[in-house]
């Protein structure tokens, strides 16, 4: 759970972070900036911050905020009712995001999971993103990431998005966020 | 055909709206920038500049630039091999785009369609973009849109992309863009 103060103030972090980056949201979108805490009561850590642009049936277009060092944990999309799952790529806006995905883990990652997690965190293959570059996340690829000292804004773009059928490799997590009232 | 000449002015001239928006591309997107002048040889007013970002079998992200008052002719995405066709929405980011879609026609539209085109314009359903604004078109939609004086930056997220199979209203229009040796 969240507390409302904490959600406004991460909210009012996400639009600026969005201003810097000559990012403009509709007054709608700015009040509804969503603050995914993933349950762990740590989202200094291990959190998200998010704007959803359009979610159809086919078609899903999201701006995803990370502040200095958040992680957003290990988790993969997987297959809905015999279709394939999400598919998602990740561009980066501003700052850098470290990505992780299955495959030939770093020999030396650049980051650590949050402390107290490690356990949750299994695959390895690093993949750096700077402003302008991207990556494609194939259904079912297991994957997390985290921003560098700046912070960071990447635009995803992706199938249809059911964030509540994600499979976090962490089981403490619930993805969907609990404002208190 | 376009001239090797326009088409490098033309790319160039694109690269600085995207630095006036602060969207960053990398080194070889920005030798890539797509030049489509519908086969008309005017472009300067029917015409399109675009980078594609990602073009899967099943989600498409491109970045549209219009100059001041450029015209994307009226065209429509088909069904294709008995699956629905492409699903588009366009998000503006810079300067204001016109959107005419089928509906409603506007009483008094704001834009005109380039001298010696009229009547390969059908519809005139007015939709406005500023920044921060989006409208989805769905399959089989016919659609065109100029951009306002200060020109527009577009972000097309869609299903994916088979430009050569678009249906104009101009049968004029070749949409894949020759350019000259």
């Amino acid at each position: 759970m969240i507390s409302k103060l904490k959600h406004n103030e991460f909210a009012r972090k996400t639009l600026d972070y969005f201003k810097k980056a000559n990012i403009v949201l509709t007054e709608d979108e700015q009040n509804k900036i969503e603050i995914a805490d993933f349950g762990l009561d740590d989202i200094e850590n291990t959190g998200l911050q998010l704007i959803t642009y359009i979610n159809t049936e086919r078609v899903c277009a999201k701006e995803l905020v990370l502040f200095p060092n958040q992680t957003c944990p290990e988790h993969r999309h997987p297959d809905r009712n015999g279709l394939p799952g999400k598919e998602e790529t990740f561009r980066c806006r501003y700052g850098r995001v470290y990505l992780y995905v299955s495959g030939d883990p770093a020999a030396n990652p650049f980051c650590k999971p949050p402390a107290g997690s490690e356990e949750y965190f299994t695959v390895w293959h690093e993949v750096v993103l700077n402003p302008g570059e991207q990556y494609t996340i194939l259904p079912n690829t297991l994957h997390w990431f985290q921003a560098g000292g700046e912070g960071a804004i990447v635009s995803e773009f992706s199938t249809k998005s059911h964030d509540e059928s994600d499979i976090f490799t962490d089981v403490r997590i619930k993805r969907i966020p609990v404002i208190e009232n």
